[in-house]
Order: C-alpha cells, then sequence, then structure tokens
C-alpha cells in the first residue's frame, strides 16, 4: 500500500473500536443493548451479503440485530405495514431497510414512511433537510463516512474546493449538502457535477477534493485531476475477470492506477469507502438508542 | 428599463393573476378560501412592512390573513404554544413566522415545531429534505421564486454553470440544492461559494448564471464575471442616501451599473427577486390549502 492510501479498513476499524466501548457504556446504562432492524426483500445476491456484513460489523460492537427477509414479491402495502410495526416496536432503535428495493415499490414511499428518529440510513426527508440546514442528526452513512475519511487521514476540507461527481439522493447531494457547511469539519467551496456537465474534465481539474460517486467505471482518468488531488472514490462496480474465481473484481470510478501518482490521497476500492458506511451505520444506530432511551 | 433587466415585478404580477384564478376556484370547491396565519414578534419596522407587503399580497389573490402580532418579549416557550395551537387549527392551511425573531428565541426551534405541511416558507427540516431529494413540496419562497424568474425569462438553467455565493438555510443551499436536480427545471451544474471561498473571482468567472445571495453592497464587481453572464441579485441592502426623503437607498449585493453592460440578464433591486418571494409564498399557502382541503 502506497504512502498516499487512504485506508478506510484501518479507519472504520479504529471507529469501531471506539464505537465498541460506547455501545458497552450504554448497554449498561439503558440496560439494553442498542437494536436494529434489518429489512431484506428478494433474492439480490449483493443485497444479501451487504445485510450480512452489516449485522457482522454490529454484532462485533455489541448491537443486537434482527433480520426480517420478505419474498420479492412482497407488494409496497405489506412493506409500508412492516414499517409501521416497527416504527412504533420499542424493542427497535433503528430501522434499516436494504436497497435497492424490487421495481414494483417505490422507495421514497418506503423512506419516507420510516420513523425518522429510527432511519439509521438517514435518507429520510426530515433527516436530509436537517444535514441540509446544518444541524445533521442522522446523516446519511456514505456521505458521514466520507468526512470521517477526510478528517481522519488529515485532508481537512476546510477552505478547500471539492468537486463532488454525481448528484445521488444517497452520496452526491447530501455530501455536497454536508461539506459547504460552516463548521470546522467542512467549510469547502463545493461543486457538484453529474451526467449533464458540459466539459466536466474543466471543473475536476480545479478539485483540491475530488469525490466520485458515479457508479461507472474508468470516469475519472489522470488527466481530469491536478497534481496533488485527494480522490474519495464512492463508486463499486463489478468487472469481468476470468483470473478471479468468482470472474470479477471490484473497482470504483476512477483509473485508480494513473491517479494514483499524482494524488496526494486516495481511497482504494475495495478499501475506502465501503468499510466508512458500515460504520457510520453502527454510528447512527447508537446515536438513535440513545435519543431513544437516554434522552 | 434596459433590454436585459430581468423584470421580478412583471414576472410576478403574470403570477399573481394566474394565482387569482387558481385560488378563485379552489375556494368555489372546498367552500373556503386559502387561510394563513401571520406571526410577528417584536417591533422590528423592516418586518413590519414585509408583513404588511405579504398580508397585502394575500388579499389581491383571494388568500385571507390573521395576524398573531406579539411583543418583543414573548418568550420561547410562548412562541412554541402559539405554533401548536396553529398547527391544529384546521382553519389555518399556513403558518408564517417572519424573521428574524428576538435574538432569545432559537429560529430553528421554532420553524422546526411547525406542521411542515403548514410551512409556507418552505423552511421545516422535513420540507428541505424533500427538496434536497429532488421531491419539493413547499419550497423555500426565495429559491423557488428565483428558478421561476429563471424559466419565464427564458434563461433555463438547464446545462448552465450556476455559481451561488452565500450559503444561508433560506438562499444559498436551497436555491443550490434546487437547480442541481435532475428535472428540465434544473440540471445545472451548480458550484455554493461563501466568505471562505479562497480566490472567489476564479469561480464567479466561470458562471453562466450568478446568484449572489451575500447581504453586502458592491461584493461582486463587474471584473469577476464573464461577459453574456446572468445574474440574480438577492441582496437587499439598505445604503445611506441624502437625496432620499428616508435618508436610505435599498442595492443588492452587486454592482448594477457596471455588471449590467457585461449581462445577457440581471435582475433590478428593487423590483428583481423580491416580488417572487411573495408570489412564491401566496402559491405555497395555496398548495397547502389544497393539500388540506382537496387531498
Amino acid at each position: 500500500m502506497l504512502e498516499n492510501t487512504i485506508n478506510g479498513i484501518e479507519i472504520a476499524a479504529s471507529i469501531r473500536s471506539d464505537l465498541r466501548t460506547s455501545v458497552e457504556a450504554f448497554s449498561k446504562e439503558s440496560g439494553v443493548p442498542p437494536s436494529l432492524a434489518v429489512i431484506l426483500i428478494g433474492d439480490n445476491p449483493a443485497s444479501a451479503v451487504y445485510v450480512r456484513n452489516k449485522e457482522k460489523a454490529c454484532a462485533e460492537v455489541g448491537i443486537t440485530t434482527q433480520s426480517f427477509t420478505l419474498p420479492a414479491s412482497t407488494t409496497e402495502q405489506q412493506l409500508l405495514e412492516l414499517v409501521e410495526k416497527l416504527n412504533s416496536d420499542s424493542n427497535f432503535h433503528g430501522i434499516l431497510v436494504q436497497l435497492p428495493l424490487p421495481p414494483h415499490i417505490r422507495p421514497s414511499k418506503i423512506i419516507n414512511h420510516l420513523n425518522p428518529n429510527k432511519d439509521v440510513d438517514g435518507l429520510h426527508p426530515t433527516n436530509m433537510g436537517l444535514l441540509l440546514a446544518g444541524s445533521p442528526y442522522l446523516a446519511p452513512c456514505t456521505p458521514a463516512g466520507i468526512q470521517e475519511l477526510l478528517l481522519r487521514s488529515g485532508h481537512l476540507p476546510d477552505g478547500k474546493h471539492v468537486v463532488v461527481c454525481g448528484r445521488s439522493d444517497i452520496v452526491g447531494k447530501p455530501i455536497a449538502a454536508l461539506l459547504v457547511q460552516r463548521n470546522d469539519r467542512a467549510n469547502a467551496t463545493v461543486s457538484i457535477c453529474h451526467s449533464q456537465t458540459p466539459n466536466l474534465s474543466h471543473i475536476t481539474r480545479q478539485a483540491d477534493i475530488l469525490i466520485a460517486a458515479i457508479g461507472k467505471p474508468n470516469t475519472i482518468t489522470a488527466d481530469m485531476v491536478k497534481e496533488g488531488v485527494v480522490v474519495i472514490d464512492v463508486g463499486i462496480n463489478r468487472i469481468p475477470d476470468n483470473t478471479r474465481k468468482s470472474g470479477y473484481r471490484l473497482v470504483g470510478d476512477v483509473d485508480y492506477t494513473n491517479i494514483q501518482s499524482k494524488a496526494s490521497g486516495i481511497t482504494p476500492v475495495p478499501g475506502g469507502v465501503g468499510p466508512m458506511t458500515i460504520a457510520m451505520l453502527l454510528k447512527n444506530t447508537l446515536t438513535a438508542a440513545q435519543a431513544q432511551l437516554l434522552p
């Protein structure tokens, strides 16, 4: 691993280790551990892997989980009813709905129905709005993880020009909202680019910190960034690879090999943003449990 | 008025004229006119003028208003109780809390307590979050007014680089969120700058559309914009002027005289964004009434 690698595995491990201590203290004081309900619908194999990893990570820090696994044929109404039940069940402090949902279920319908105090993914409009207003409560996990990565790797956004490529609800828009705020964890000048941006490279070349959340391999090439840039690669793309037993490997959105030699910091894929997202999920679950049991 | 003037008075009048028709149809169908509760606290003379103008504009399109005028000594708790009462009073479809509040009352405390369905200023976290997620319901009035100004004056943001100067909760952050969305009323590449942006003019000179919401006269000068820029000036600043009876005049945040000769479009102050903000308040009040009475 080169010196400029931003090691998400290591940073996430240190956060989880701190969380283990905090969860233990919470459980002692409140009498119960933080508890997360995990809803998984359909049989997307990637989703099943994500859920398993999240449950394992919860167990390791002392958060209990209960899975609700539903068939792909579940109707929107049935899912809303389950959410409703969990919203008012005081045994669960957090509710996680694993995305993507089957195409006949509107994700916004489900997310907007979550109790915002249990919305550990931070995607409910109330949590998005608190984020935009600069008072995040349960912040979306990937953006929160990116902010922590920058701060803990010493690449402070304060006074920097951050260029975000991608405008998804889960990453692009909320990370822009987080990093533009007037506080010492943020305070960046932020540009948001996307598929309809003309002359993208003209803007990306101005980035002190570039956040790629596009979902397409090799979209950011070395000629599109300046010397000394910090690159946060949020993409997780499968590309065919015959040398692997699985037949594929994971790559991000940036041309890692050629950018690494220009960058002052860069996250690998895997091992960059991914582990941070899970760490922030654990943190949100503890935050939600604290607010519900020790207000 | 020069040809490149974006005439907010005229555009707002046309919106109000359409609204008058819609309000009339609504009142006929529902049996009652849309109704707005206006809360004014303390004796800020500017606030009193704003409230009077808003009430007058409501009356003109057929929206009824009732004022709740409280002394500057009102406690936060007392104000929260009034909000609570109005939240559940079905006689009011909208609630407007005129800002700024006296310093001992936290605005976020009051705003977050509003029923989001009656939040006609669009500042409640749920409304800010719906905006960020691209499904605005009651959008903040000034940003919504700016978007309408751009669309109705033919300066479509689609495919343009919009540079927003200022990151307030009321203008800067929500207008950035509004214009970056993937839809044909938006779809801009957006940069947000602020007081801590190094080399501000380097970014402003890239703007196809520049939105100045800084609150300081003459902050954007002609050398900071490119030929053909469209400038939306959100500032309303009082500067001393002995030639006026009042002793002052209103100016925006940009050097209007020198920028006008470079710009392909520019809003005057007064007569640009201001009238649009009020028009959007009327629109939000109708929207709220429709959702409550004709869902």
